[in-house]
């Protein structure tokens, strides 16, 4: 819970993201969410993910600009139906490169929309290095945003929360669940944008099975007298710095 | 934030501790803050403190049964200030020894008091083996409560979260500031309530002094742009168990 | 892999666990393996699970004797299903409690049994006491059993392998999958292990999905090569001491 | 164990390693066992320590190219008493630099040599930066070379598991053994591998050492009944990806 | 405690930091201690703090150039108030960006001072990426300058003891105090060096009352009988490699 | 280093063990140490390690009195040789139990030897539980010995610092060498006092080896400047509570 007594504009949300289609699995619930609290989402993909996460095109034959035009027409079409803007910033994937030229681009996506959360990948993967290598962009650049004296359009910005979203294999990743985000409401849609993603069609009852998962282990830690759904699904994110709270909830 | 939409009775917090000023130092601000907005809050002090807590007594010459009664006069008094009630189980500190006698009267003030919220000592304190315990015991109770073939009166409870309050050496205690509670408006409460323990008047200064610290890292945290005061005073604490959220912020 | 080139006896497992239900669960696979293999498995149950993991029953209305004798019988069951004898202990459960009287009549077990290879629960689980406190006290067994110097029936026993298996909530347990044990072959016993436990109708479906998610990250961590199912199934372990072996594989 | 059951060609080990030497200290007993099996070991020498770990050499008043000239020639007549091919990189060290080409060039051996295994550093030590180097690199390229969408000759390799060898200070480098291999039969082996670095013949008594040192862990860890001989070797590694088993041993 | 029966020159200490101010708030005490004994000490500045530490100046409208001026003279008088030389590297700040030749100029430096002591930051910092920028190359040159083979002017150093001075949230960068250094009598002298720094005058306050908060655990820690003042003022280091000893004290 | 500027009594060390070997194995280096500058040493052997470490006796046929007589006796001859005085407290091992009489019984040992140093085993050792809970006891009396309100002959202690030496298989239990103590000078005495524990003649070129290789690390770890003789001997400790210095070395 944030301080914010914020008058006019409403709450924004960036999503730092390797590949085109990590948003919509790892963090499709949150962004389903804010945007249907009428929020801004804004999502950022350095890359299509054209080489690592597009296994099935390569096989088929295709060339690596048809490959991008898909990822990307794939994305935007998760997308809205989520409820989010994206960005792509083709940085090239497999691997992604840290630099100075792309975390600045970041720094100006900051700045430009402002966010009041962040969501990114978390800091370990050893199963894909353009993960941890947008994680610390992300970072990077949510630092750098905030000093006057870094150049560049548009004001500073605040030190926004962070939350880094589930990777493929939790446990392998030092991933554990902080926060536990109740999606029940916003399950069909997320499972919609899921569907969007053709190429990937063997993550679609893995990523439901786990939100039943999520959705088990909210129930649990939210005892038994909450009234929760027997549907609850949910979505997990670590919160690497404090959380700024008005009440113990 | 819980999915409580819990009609009647006000909130609850429990605090379990294990000498009679732990409450105080560590979590006055919490405890201030939920009474502030009619919440009920009842302190568990495991021990007097009378051994391990009270050298200063001890030098003047005082007995023991005098000076357990005086660390329960504080201890009720500062209660009183901070709008708390508190139960004194008289258990012997120095060492405080778990047992399932007591770990079974924890249960009962559990299934009493039915706690939205349960606050108490982190897992590790190198300088004094009785908070560990009392740890152990608050952790274990609220296990129990929750089963309904745990025997004895009053209903199962739910799975309230927990939040580990801040030690006296918290790098050497493994504590890291998972959440940082604004308490600037119960400040003088809680000052107040720093006041009643004579005994430690070494501590006053100490504690004042962290509260400062503790607010300028929450207002660090929470970005430059939130208006808060310049004389923000914060309690930290950490959270073991996964925050169950409606909302990322 | 072992050096043993032991002559005769067929390899023996030994599993310790807290309550009736847990072998069942969380390494019902290792269990059918071993057995398939013409193995010999023992499962040590420390307690029914009568207060803690038999909610079901007591809202039914049932009694201690009742719901003991249920939880034996379902267990029993399950392990015939499995191929594995069974030991019931009834020490008391919701707290299991450790004492130097319930550990050796493990440290006779670890005599008679002889294992080969020791299954039990990790050392952390927040959602439930007795599963650390049989962890602790089947590993001090083991340490126990391997001394001359202690007292009791049989001879001196060799330092057995360990592995932990999988709790309910392996994120917040500190547990993570050193070892993937393809179950395939004797899913449908496991299966069927499962469905003799009807106080727990809930869990089927939920330690099902598990063996797919562990199959899957399984395929994934062995190559797109090995010609393995789709539809592997599999539990995960962790290994606590060093593994010995001959060939790096 | 994999669930190899490939047919035609011998299986395939590959060394990723900083410096010429690394190999022989720290892996000679692996790469011996490999090759005693007829199996292809295959050793990526990224530099060849001519900086860093030729300081006799260099106080000796050698040059540049002497050294390395040198060291390559250690490197070979040792690689040749173990079995094993080498391949030199001259990537240059102290330090040796990350850079897309020499992660390339790996690329093409992973696919080139479709290892069953890889070996390399482990991920930190304190004391030599090229090590670190070197493994982020292996690793890298490991995830590289399975993707289809990677360019480059050869076809996408499977996901071989990865072990990590003994640092100088495991204690220092966050070492832990989590396999224990079995060296003895190939212990002269090795031996006679060291006695070719004799830039380093410091190490010789040191590297026997810790073979004996090792050697007793294992039979520790095998227990008392194995009969292992008195003179058991051994070398030590990690195993940072689960293990994929078809028994728990 | 070193086994230094080195003759003639003073000992030397060196501090690598990352901006003009960082060795006078976080190890000004340290910097003054030797110096009151005739050490040799030199702080060198990889930056100015120009872009991420002097917002106050950017909102007053200076301009890069005076902005780098004023933090130079800063830095500056207040290395004359503790005794030490200052270097400044000038290699621009958020983000300071690692690389070959500014490590090579610190392992000039290392050559030139050949220092007994090094300071610098911990490894991590989650809110300022130029701190382990430095912290990574101050380790990195540490272990270049022993190389013979590492060319450059200068004679090859020793390992030096290496110290992490605490950072600005010490719980959330992994900090912990492994050395309190009583510097209650150089207090004064860090105090007007701080004072210097009239860009972060808000920092004076927050870093005396550290050096209170420390004092009091060193008391802590070295018990209550050791007459130390009830003034005393401390610094809190860690240390990474390990401490050699001619005695366990 | 201490700030102690007592006056008379020479400085006291207290080892607190579980077995009676374990001080010469693991300390009898820092023993022979402290004693050949005239300091007081005094070791806390809880049990005789009658039941754990005499396998070789019982399998001999001795009887329990009898091979607690044997180690009693080796046991003070090791300590006569050290310059330590030996205190056997018959607590029985295999396992060794914590206990509030036992602990108290280490206050008094507190109370009466006032330590300036204290040496003990480290949390961990899963070969050995007895090791874990000497540890427990040992900082548990040391607490308790520094408060007033504890009952029991002579005076408050203050709070020593604490080592932990190394256990047998160090990376298996969490152990990290902090302290490399320089036992050269006394080498020939430890190894004289292992010598005097014939039960375990397998161990002393085991411990013989390690303290070689301890050497090494901390030549290693002190630069190659330093003049110490190539056969320094070493052992390895662990630090638990924060450094309390005057100077950074």
């Amino acid at each position: 819970m944030t301080h914010a007594n914020a008058p006019a504009p409403p709450r924004s949300t960036l999503v730092v993201t390797a590949h085109a289609g990590d948003f919509v699995w790892r963090a499709g619930g949150a962004v389903a969410l804010a945007a249907s609290r009428g929020e801004q989402v804004t999502v950022a993909c350095l890359t299509f993910g054209e080489r690592g996460e597009s296994a099935k095109a390569w096989r088929a034959g295709k060339g690596l600009a048809e490959i991008k035009a898909m990822r990307r027409e794939e994305a935007e079409r998760a997308a809205a139906v989520l409820g989010a803007g994206v960005r792509f910033f083709d940085a090239g994937d497999y691997p992604l490169t840290e630099s100075a030229e792309l975390t600045d681009r970041l720094v100006a996506l900051y700045r430009e929309t402002r966010p009041d959360v962040v969501l990114t990948h978390p800091a370990q993967d050893p199963y894909n290095g353009d993960h941890p290598a947008a994680h610390r962009m992300a970072l990077q650049a949510r630092i750098l945003a905030q000093a006057v004296g870094y150049p560049g359009d548009g004001d500073v910005t605040g030190a926004p929360p962070v939350f880094f979203f589930e990777p493929h294999q939790p446990e392998m990743s030092g991933f554990r669940p902080e926060v536990l985000l109740d999606i029940t409401e916003v399950w069909d849609t997320k499972r919609k944008a899921m569907e969007c993603l053709g190429a990937q069609e063997h993550l679609w009852a893995y990523y439901t099975d786990l939100a039943v998962r999520r959705g088990v282990q909210l129930r649990r830690n939210a005892g038994p007298n909450l009234g929760l759904a027997h549907d609850t699904r949910a979505e997990a994110f670590m919160r690497p710095f404090p959380q700024i709270a008005r009440e113990l909830a």
